[in-house]
């Protein structure tokens, strides 16, 4: 094995990647629908790589800069699964893209179709039309997709379908009814375009949390992020088990102040994201019932729950509580392979517009 | 003006920012203390200069990275103010250091100190013993910090002094007490070395949110770091009026979704810090009764309180609640002069360890 690298550093398993990247790739498989992973979580080349090889159709990312990045990278179908409003340097940016990948963005609102229309007509990217599923972020309501999908259309553009993302899945109580509320939303989508005269080639929705609720009857492409990680997020919902978390957060033990165990994996590491279920700042993978009670830029105090502390200058792993959080803090991963740690550049960190 | 990068991008006002600076360096000169600001809320060498200029007498880091960084740049008195464990690779790299700047660190044990003698001594890195001073984080007690000195002295290293951060200031009901527990905590501090025979040169403490009520008399030196460029907490602890905030994410509204606004700064460049007594994720700058009440990766949902919605399209000021979180996930800021904007590289970020 080579060298590590300083702490706080976060390290992948490359089996376990491996094993979830096709456990859900057969899963999409056998509910014939199709796997367009959210790369918002990895930001990798080397990963979107193992993605595709494995079967995804392409990639959904968040925004403008990532998709230059991986079509920079080879990756030829590219959604952008967020609706943007087009300023003139964005519209330059996407035209360029467009001449490199099949693309296609979304749009939630008659005003942004229109724009969208003016932009970037004839150059071939599709739009989408968002629909609020019921997490009440962005999207517009089921029942009026139709209507924005017709203004796209009249605006030139190719309209492809319509897209929702079930976020309220992310909570203990609604992981199960989200996936309803998701396939209903998306059913009356589809019954607006109809109205309107349009037929969605794609129906697209799905989430890590409801992976295995979606109604992939209600659906023709799913796009997870989190699946191929995993995260305490998901291990307190209980949608992943920790035996299949595939990246974490080396750090080591740097004190022992008032009788805890303080390590050096802060924030700037592991990222601040508590949902309102969790239950610490993060975990630990090889102490379950311990936890991250107090979380500062560089320093993690954890309750190991009557544990013997492990000893100053010790490494431990913990699991961050929502790894595209952490993720977006690195600039490497380093993949370990059980033979030789392997550095994986995170290209399209800090691409956020 | 030049052409505005894309948003969501961090935009500092360069006359707020000198202002802020200029206004601490005089309070600090007034009330005869040391200003060595904390650089890990800002990791930019073109900042540190402005601080250096206006009299700091060197900089405070989190990390032998950070630390490296600035000594790359010219800085040549810095304190790591962390409990640093020191691996084998930890203590080439100070050593390193150690020949091309006035170098110190922190300890908060005996195992700790006698470990770092053994890597330094006769380096000339020097110590500074950390103290618990209310925020139960790392640090031993204030009686015990004679022990720490003494073995740290046996251990041949310089004992230059004692160190807290009193952290429990981050709160509306402590930060005025939190004051005082620092000076009652440093005051036995120092009682203790004296119990070893150690006289501490170094009595350091301060934090941006206690800085007018620090005891001045019971420090030869205070570390604050947000107080350039304040933030959405330090508005709301009143430690900063939001007319002295001088950090702001650019953002653009990309949807009004549900009659709300929503914005393209998502937690990926605001960070997710939320403190329990802020008011929601974040504010904007030029709406103050507004509030960001839901925030997810790429997205910020805006209650405008009853105002009426920017349009799509339009740019609006957000402040982050945690500046330090901000920054560390931005590779540039854009400093804005009246005249131009200029790119600051955010050279330390992500030097976590």
């Amino acid at each position: 094995m080579s060298q590590s690298p300083a702490t706080p550093y976060l390290r992948i398993d490359v089996a376990r990647l491996g094993a979830n990247i096709e456990r859900t790739a057969a899963r999409a498989a056998a509910a014939g629908v199709s796997l367009r992973p959210h790369a918002k979580t990895h930001k990798s080349p080397d990963i979107a790589r193992l993605q595709l090889e494995a079967g995804a159709i392409g990639l959904t990312v968040a925004t403008i800069g990532e998709a230059e990045v991986f079509a920079e990278h080879g990756v030829e179908d590219l959604f952008i699964a967020y609706p943007l409003w087009l300023s003139d340097d964005a519209a330059r940016r996407l035209r360029d893209l467009a001449g490199r990948a099949d693309l296609a963005i979304g749009v939630d609102s008659v005003g942004a179709a229109q724009r969208t229309g003016a932009a970037l007509e004839g150059t071939g990217v599709a739009v989408l039309v968002e629909v609020d599923s019921g997490q009440h972020r962005t999207g517009v309501a089921p029942g009026d997709a139709g209507v924005v999908a017709a203004a796209a259309a009249e605006a030139g553009l190719p309209v492809r379908g319509v897209f929702t993302f079930p976020g309220h899945g992310y909570s203990p109580e609604l992981m199960g009814s989200a996936a309803d509320d998701e396939a209903a939303a998306l059913a009356a989508a589809v019954a607006s375009f109809r109205d309107v005269g349009l037929e969605p080639d794609v129906v697209s929705g799905g989430s890590t949390p409801t992976l295995t609720q979606t109604h992939t009857d209600a659906l023709t492409e799913i796009r997870p992020g989190v699946y191929l990680f995993g995260d305490a997020q998901q291990w307190e919902l209980g949608a992943m088990p920790p035996d299949t978390i595939a990246l974490t957060c080396r750090a080591t033990v740097v004190s022992h102040a008032g009788g805890r165990l303080v390590l050096d994996s802060g924030s700037k590491v592991l990222g601040a994201d508590r949902a309102p279920y969790a239950t610490g700042g993060g975990r630990l993978l090889d102490h379950p019932a311990a936890r991250i009670v107090q979380l500062s830029e560089h320093h993690a105090v954890v309750d190991l729950a009557g544990e013997t502390l492990p000893p100053l200058g010790s490494e431990v792993a913990v699991v961050p509580n929502h790894v595209c959080a952490a993720v977006n803090l690195a600039d490497t991963l380093w993949a370990d392979d059980g033979t030789a740690l392997v550095s994986w550049p995170v290209a399209a960190r800090g691409r956020n517009g």
